[in-house]
């Protein structure tokens, strides 16, 4: 069923998310979109088609160009940016925190303050360390929002929403799904803001 | 080194090099910029890294979201389609005469009248026959370009062609080299022409 609200599926280790998150609210406001932002876990879904690591590691050609990629579309876009030494890092605990606190604000900063410190500050956001400074940075108790991270019922909620993607189709990260439609790729986002105006 | 020719490859089989070479003329010229075509075989490329099918086939999830992906695009871009009802089709005898004949506006008619054939005609592009009318709505004679297609010296061309892929770091179709640099994926032709006009 149609709807007005564009949902943007994310995971924190994917680099090509990093680029979404910082423009998504920028394009979708010009657009006049609602977003819903829905984290998911991009690594069951890998597993069930076969791949144990991140494609990009698996497939080096592919690997390189996507490295590439980045660093020419933030400096193009004028985004920070640099390489991390580990890749993919476990966005485990950060999918679970932002799951937790739920479609707000202060999520968003949450989740954009966690992208920064994998793709800016090159740092390991599987350290409770580091997701505790992320939810300073958004406004947040770290104290509470990593135990509520922690319950069995975020757990829960969590690995529904990697059922959700996957039962919707959803093959990779981002992607923008948009009454019913998915455009996957950061740079299809434009694509999907314009399907969501032009079949309202 | 810095060309002011882009190089566009790609490959027969390819449902998204399609969008390209219907649309890569006109978006050409308008930005200035001067096109070789380079086609070449996805194939062996695919096949280094595993693969003895279509990416497409062996993930459903992205299979599914690329015909509906491409549906839509031709819509949008006003191109004709019909997906064909067999996928991949083998390109080797169309990539071998287009090799043959080289890079002039006749390899493109040619072209062009073969990604008819496979994605609007549903017609079987490995079949001599459809390759032969191919080249006679190209204006070419389709003896003389099937016995030249046919020779070992086009044969280690068009290996070479798809070694050259290879080493230059090419993974998929199409790609768009841009004063030496990679961009893949029919939706990054508008920023690989920017960047031969950007970065001259």
């Amino acid at each position: 069923m149609a709807s007005s609200t564009m949902e943007f599926w994310y995971e924190f280790a994917s680099t090509y998310s990093y680029i979404s998150v910082e423009e998504i609210d920028d394009k979708a406001h010009s657009a006049g979109v609602r977003v819903e932002w829905k984290p998911f876990l991009l690594g069951p879904v890998f597993a069930r088609q076969g791949w144990r690591d991140s494609p990009f590691n698996l497939y080096p050609a592919k690997g390189a160009y996507m490295w590439r990629d980045l660093e020419r579309l933030c400096v193009r876009k004028k985004l920070a940016w640099r390489r991390p030494t580990t890749f993919p890092r476990n966005g485990l605990l950060a999918a679970r925190v932002a799951t937790a606190i739920g479609d707000a604000r202060s999520s968003k900063a949450f989740t954009k303050a966690v992208f920064r410190s994998n793709f800016v500050q090159d740092e390991d956001i599987s350290d409770s360390a580091v997701i505790a400074r992320a939810l300073k940075r958004a406004g947040l108790s770290s104290d509470e929002w990593l135990q509520r991270a922690a319950t069995e019922e975020t757990k829960e909620l969590l690995r529904l929403r990697t059922e959700e993607a996957e039962s919707r189709g959803i093959f990779g990260a981002p992607t923008f799904v948009a009454h019913g439609e998915l455009f996957w790729g950061g740079d299809r986002l434009d694509d999907a803001l314009d399907w969501m105006t032009s079949k309202p």
